[in-house]
């Protein structure tokens, strides 16, 4: 490439890299949002975050076209393309973990939850945070291209499945001894497995990230898929 | 271009045509064999599904692959670089049919299904057909750049919603009656789950088709959100 098509080609790039990290931000939000919505029974809150997705969308629409531009104004060669082509990847997963927090928000008003009755709730908070932690670092890594912040993402996605599969059978014992709770423990069930799903897509943007940075893939693991009772 | 890197072009956006239809293939025998494994309480078609989505998975980073080598040395211009970029975004897709039916044959051994006291388990094959169908269908119109097919497809997302409520008030009820049932329904509850989001994603394809078809985008929709208890 020319010198300037080279300074317009890193100049997309860093649009491209500040758009997804504004869409990374209010993935995260909306996440938070829809557990505070939970706890605390929000269903404004709730609908603010479900309202909020659209705007996740049309990021990543902004996302696509320039990205399609760039690529034909600029004819970026090998890493320069590939890094475009990951950057549409990406978007695709952040867009999907924004709809996982935006489908948490809309199941807030069908959990009437008196917090006393509905122990197992208690759990989904800090296995949100968890993940919230690893999108956050995922998309930091992708920044930063820092392969060992990757890393260590992935690792962490042991943890939230412990939680997923902690919380299903609790949720399954509780549902057995409180029969008339048990529509409300579905829409719970859905809730952690939306949560555990953002793990496997954060885990999926490191491994991503981790691949672009070093060249090697990690060592197998079954790709979105690493829960006991998925 | 010049006339033998269109030659080169066509070439190539047929091989990811072709690797597409393989993969859509594929991904629906993953489904009816995960639906039949269920029915049948069959394991060991169960583990073959489950084994078979490796393949999927291989066939979408071969899609990715040739798609980079595509744009990198043909240097496809607006409308063509379009169908290479769509092209990558419905093997993300067409992969995630894959993981589902995966996911659902993984659960098949957590069912230890005796059809007679399981009778909501007999609604899932005839949702699994309509979102098979929905499947092939959204493929066909994507081979064929088929407008009105892909219109026909994302009408019919709606027939597969229906059938999920029905499923999902249909467990809890049995559920209430059934303590002991409750850990098999919450699974057949993420079956259930796993179908619509397939009819999502057939959905999510048709309208990418359409679009490419007709340049118009489909009246607004929920994207991939279109049930009640989702």
């Amino acid at each position: 490439m020319a010198e300037h098509t080279v300074k317009a080609f890193d100049e997309d790039i860093d649009k491209l890299r500040g758009l997804i990290a504004e869409m990374g931000g209010r993935a995260e939000s909306a996440l938070e949002d829809a557990m505070t919505a939970l706890v605390r029974e929000d269903k404004k809150l709730a609908a603010q975050v479900v309202a909020g997705d659209a705007r996740i969308d049309e990021l990543e629409s902004e996302v696509e076209k320039l990205a399609i531009q760039t690529i034909a104004l600029r004819a970026p060669m090998a890493n320069d393309l590939r890094e475009v082509i990951a950057a549409l990847k990406i978007v695709g997963v952040v867009e999907r973990i924004g709809d996982y927090a935006k489908n948490i928000a809309k199941r807030v008003p069908l959990v009437a939850v008196n917090k006393r009755t509905l122990e197992p709730v208690s759990l989904l908070p800090s296995m949100a945070q968890i993940a919230g932690e690893m999108v956050h670092d995922a998309l930091n890594a992708f920044s930063a291209r820092d392969a060992d912040l990757a890393l260590a993402v992935v690792n962490r996605d042991t943890v939230v499945d412990d939680f997923y599969n902690s919380i299903f059978r609790t949720l399954v014992t509780f549902m057995v001894e409180n029969p008339k709770t048990i529509t409300e423990c579905a829409h719970l069930l859905f809730i952690a497995k939306n949560i555990e799903r953002i793990g496997d897509h954060a885990t999926n943007v490191a491994e991503m990230v981790y691949y672009a940075a070093t060249g090697q893939y990690l060592p197998d693991r079954e790709r979105g898929e690493t829960t006991e009772t998925s």
